[in-house]
């Protein structure tokens, strides 16, 4: 069969193309082999749902395995984590024709409040990125395509359809940005979701400079561009910025608004066909269902990821792993009604659950259960010799759409775990929840907790594996877990007010500020524990460039059983012009070791570990200067440092009627002949006022040149403006 | 003589008026009966020079009478004394025939570091207007011009040529603003003074929105606006945006460059008339010399107003006032060589200076000194009965020109206070300083502090009687001592990078911040103690229309001695759609009472009392609900408070297309009405989807109206546009 170019169609054929024909697909014209295409929801699992019978989008899905959500598997700190839950989710999306999977999400966390964090990654860009490009990896090597969302700085959920994001661009490019930028530059995605929010007081539908100059001119995205749902609301000015499809279908309205728009000479039909182009190319990776797939597998697997997120907060005792044969008591209604997944698109109807109590229960410990203090919990708790509390946040508490107001767990729960608390032997609580919870008010009465997050399906039976010790704990915080909520420092500009969200707290989002700022917190990010111990010797750091270095770690398990450690290399500094947090993760590698193993490991340290973006330049530069590079047992606690010195990028700043006094006299080549000019002028008063006013120099140091010339006149001292113009070519050479 | 229009001069005339002459004078243009004025720094005192020998601004001036500070004004919290203070200087300029006085400076201290803070009242808008006002109207009463400075947000030294302060409008309006919106419209300066940075990236100088819109047409200034000297980057375009006066002159090149653009049509040569006319208006004040001023009644005054801003911090077992006739020992250079003003334009020459020492030993009392450690400070601590240890900043540690990088005192003083208090029965500190000094390291070892900024010329004096008694501390804190430096809100926001400070922490400015985040504070603003007790009672707030109140509350000194109150109204509220700090300042006013004399005050709260700036609406709005007035001992601790309902405004919010889906189903009139259109095209199935899919429904609530009806569309409902067109209209209705 001949191939056809799209852009041989009508224009109202190839407008057709550009927006969906219902909730999920998107059109086919058959005469030019453009296949129709589904787009589900999915990044921890597919929400496929049949289009003919659900025009709204909000019918149940069909069966899918619900793998662990994207806040556990940030806990995971493992990039291979992310791959094998990308790959089975690409596996079940091919079994029924799905094209795209709209995930991964990766956008930063900076609120604990935002409702969907139990669908991002992490606080920190280096972790959001390379556990991203990771799961795309996984999914597209099965032959599906991923959106990579939201595009760019859709940090809430509150008025997320009209606020603006006002962010200044060095955090965007710091903060925001990075993890998007190594998804697209390492992973190539098939597509790109821009999100609702406005950045800058511009939709990110219809904002050129990030769905084009910096998407595709710089980082070099050479896939779609699709909408969020509903995102679009201005059809024309949004394909003109860079938006290729839009979803849902409007039912041929905004089709026709392009038509329109191209038919009055104010849109280029280049512009449409570029685009058609795109989604043509997309949508011919639409395939035939491949038929099922091996659910009980995909089961198996959602546990064994599931075991790799939980993280071991606190472990008093050594209270975990339970000695099998200890009377358990278990308690709390998450022990028998599994919170394992999150509200809104990216819900799941999953093929199977473990319950937790069901799963503990079939490793044939003894095990008493109350679901509450109306209950007899506080009779079991007693009499076990271990207690375990399963505690977290309803469903209903956090879900795409809104964001919570509080990190507290419902009162009714901090009641349960201290009242157990107070009569048990031993205490341990299992968390289950998509964002943050505070532990104050009970943290000190327990003995150990894990934090399971959303582990998905299988996250009973991985708890109940963690617990006895049959799986062993390696998950590292993703986030910081603060001492109070108004500790955080988007806190007051969070979800700001009459359209606008300020990002007040710049690139000190997460640890960077508590650790800048010397904030006391509950957690930092990073930290877990595990059952075993770990020992970090013979760290070397050797520049291998003026702007790189490569790091040497040993890290030996010196504990009993095997264990899984987080290598975490963080970078500090105070070279250069821009106020850099204390410190920032810059590399990180989860290794796995038997008792009494010991591994060295290399990682590398690129140029953009130790850039900042300058606003000034507009472009990354190293500063010239030291830097300490630092293995952290977490973001809080270095555990080895070495200093090294870094020859960095030489900027060129030339001067200009507008450079400040001082600038033009520190100036290497400038400064000694501005110095001469003047002096040759000068009279035996100009010398004595400059010799008896050295408080004065200092008040003109930072006046603009032109000014100063001004100033100057009024004394009878003269730089002439070709003698100025000769000292700025000086400053150019 | 006849009068002479200035705008039948020549343009080149013309333009030659809106420049100096030199440094401190504009031309005289004698045909057109325009004669020479002088501006002269002098907020605190007059800063004249021969302007025929100081060309570039930096000789020594001619000695004038140096009053306390507007540090130290702020902290006297009395109007009075800022009135008082204003005469003085103006009756000094009149003396020697300055026409304008540049000054006060009442931009908000935003960080303790703020090298010119010395020169600013406080952090709090209102206590900051009230008392400039007081300024301004003291001043030209005596037929001197008040030149209100800087505006606006320049709130750094830092980079303060070319700096762009990043603020947004709320905040611009509720804390910057304030304090110039209430001098222009309650006291009419003759002049405004531009500042040198940028706002939101417009010069200041060239900021027609600041400079005309806000100032002119929203506020009704009616003078001339002056350019802070070098200010002007672009003449034509500052002239353009409203700047009459640039100061100081160019030797002609902007008067040129000003001719030029109307030659050539860039600029209307009615925009030159009109600052011709306001600079020749101005010019018109000026007057000959009237000759001396009495020296000895201005020291006086400087030493009686001085008592009233010192601020008793702590004072343990009534250590203050010592007791007459105790042996004192005296310790600190500070005692001999007193620290009482700050450093750049503001230094006055004093006329003559009262050190602390000679005045105490003025007093008659038996007086040991040591200069510091190496003297036998510790020695003559050990012998005395009370020890007073003078301490502070150098006039170098703080000044125009450059911000402090720290708010600690020198390592060498405290050490100084420690030693002593080690060996000292009761130990003073005597604290001299322009910015907020830490008391951290060393205030749990003294029993008092007295804080006294900087005082003036007569401020040791001050100090004796306020050590002695003879004088009672009734100065309050105008900004908050921290804990820690990091505490405050700007800290990682000051003073920026790259030509930008981005005021992250909004309206949560000082006191704002500190009691909304409830971060703990060493004092908090309006702290300050006394030598007798006050009692508050009788609290009753009545509203006195839809959006104002009275206050009413009586005050008795319960104490032995006379004394002066603060008495402070703070308003709450959690009304409207924005953040409101814990408590704002809304009304104060200072008593003094006699020994068990009591009075009933009372305080008028208008509508800005309780409004808010709304950026949607471009207007204040007081928002319908309850609103707390309360009595603040100072801004953490309140004495009394009572709830009060506001009618408020009435906001009427018309729909768009664009506004979210729960807008139009919350709106009074169009709810019901959309409701019912929609529910009579459901069939069962839309029924049936709608009731199983709460979840949905909340998702949908934030979407435009626009896409919402594309969503409608995909399940074959529908909103007509004429529908919704109707709905529009019933909206406005």
């Amino acid at each position: 069969m001949p191939q056809h170019d799209p852009s041989d169609l009508t224009l109202e054929l190839k407008a057709s193309l550009l927006s969906g024909s219902n909730f999920w697909s998107t059109k086919a014209i058959d005469a030019a082999d453009v296949p129709s295409m589904v787009l589900v929801d999915g990044p921890h699992g597919l929400r496929y749902q049949d289009a003919e019978t659900d025009h709204l989008g909000v019918h149940s899905s069909q069966p899918a395995t619900c793998f662990p959500t994207a806040a556990a598997v940030g806990s995971s700190w493992d990039p291979e984590v992310a791959a094998e839950i990308g790959a089975a989710v690409g596996r079940e999306a091919r079994a029924v024709g799905v094209t795209v999977s709209l995930g991964p999400g990766v956008n930063i966390k900076r609120s604990p409040l935002c409702g969907r964090n139990f669908e991002y990654y992490s606080e920190d860009p280096l972790l959001s990125g390379l556990l991203g490009a990771a799961h795309v990896r996984g999914l597209q090597k099965e032959g599906v395509g991923a959106s990579v969302k939201h595009f760019a700085a859709n940090n809430q959920e509150t008025d997320r359809m009209r606020v603006s994001a006002d962010v200044d661009e060095r955090t965007l490019r710091e903060i925001y940005f990075p993890a998007f930028e190594t998804i697209v530059t390492e992973a190539h995605p098939a597509t790109v979701m821009c999100s609702y929010n406005k950045v800058n007081g511009v939709l990110a539908s219809q904002n050129r400079w990030l769905l084009t100059d910096v998407l595709r001119d710089e980082w070099g995205f050479d896939g779609a561009v699709v909408s969020d749902w509903g995102a679009v609301a201005d059809r024309v000015a949004a394909l003109a910025a860079g938006l290729d499809l839009e979803m849902p279908g409007t039912g041929g309205t905004t089709d026709a608004e392009i038509v329109a728009a191209v038919r009055r000479g104010e849109l280029d039909e280049a512009v449409v066909d570029r685009s058609v182009r795109r989604v043509v190319e997309l949508a011919k990776r639409a395939a035939p269902p491949t038929g099922s797939v091996d659910v009980e597998a995909h089961h198996a697997l959602a546990k064994r990821l599931a075991a790799d997120c939980a993280v071991l907060l606190k472990n008093q005792q050594e209270t975990l792993p339970i000695t099998p044969g200890s009377t358990v008591a278990v308690i709390g209604e998450f022990a028998t009604e599994a919170r394992f997944q999150g509200g809104g698109s990216s819900h799941v109807n999953p093929t199977r659950v473990d319950t937790p109590l069901d799963a503990i229960r079939a490793l044939g410990t003894p095990v008493s259960y109350a679901r509450n203090l109306d209950d007899n919990a506080a009779e079991i708790a007693r009499e076990a010799e271990v207690t375990v509390v399963f505690a977290g946040l309803e469903e209903a508490d956090e879900s795409e759409g809104y964001d919570r107001e509080s990190i507290d767990l419902p009162a009714a729960q901090v009641e349960l775990i201290r009242r157990v608390a107070a009569v048990s032997r031993r205490t341990v609580v299992v968390l289950s929840h998509g964002g943050v919870v505070s532990l104050e008010g009970w943290h000190d009465d327990v003995d150990a907790i894990l934090d399971c997050w959303l582990l998905g399906q299988a996250g009973g039976a991985a708890i109940a594996d963690l617990l006895y010790g049959t799986a062993s704990p390696s998950g590292r915080l993703a986030e910081t877990i603060p001492v109070r909520l108004q500790d955080n420092p988007s806190y007051f500009n969070f979800p700001g007010e009459q359209g606008h969200v300020r990002y007040g707290e710049g690139v000190l989002v997460g640890y960077r500020y508590y650790e800048t700022a010397e904030v006391e917190v509950r957690y930092p990010f990073g930290h877990g524990l595990t059952y075993t111990t770990f020992e970090t010797s013979g760290l070397s750091v050797t520049p291998t460039g003026d702007d790189s270095a490569l790091v040497s770690v040993t890290v030996t398990n010196t504990g009993p059983v095997a264990g899984k450690h987080v290598v975490q290399v963080y970078a500090a500094t105070s070279a250069g012009p821009v106020r850099r947090p204390a410190r920032e993760l810059r590399a990180f590698t989860k290794i796995a070791l038997a008792p009494g193993e010991s591994r060295t490991v290399e990682l590398e340290l690129g140029r953009r570990a130790f850039a900042y973006y300058d606003i000034e330049l507009s472009r990354w530069v190293v500063a010239p200067g030291d830097y300490t590079v630092q293995i952290g047992e977490n973001a809080a606690v270095v555990v080895a440092e070495e200093q090294i010195t870094l020859v960095g990028d030489v900027i060129r700043r030339e001067l200009s009627l507008d450079s400040p006094v001082q600038d033009w006299f520190s100036h290497p080549a400038v400064g000694p002949v501005i110095t001469r000019t003047l002096e040759a002028g000068m009279t035996a008063e100009h010398a004595n006022l400059a010799a008896e006013s050295p408080d004065a120099m200092r008040m003109v140091a930072s006046l603009p040149m032109k000014q100063f010339t001004h100033f100057l006149s009024q004394s009878g001292l003269h730089l002439s403006p070709e003698a100025l113009a000769d000292m700025i070519e000086l400053s150019r050479s």
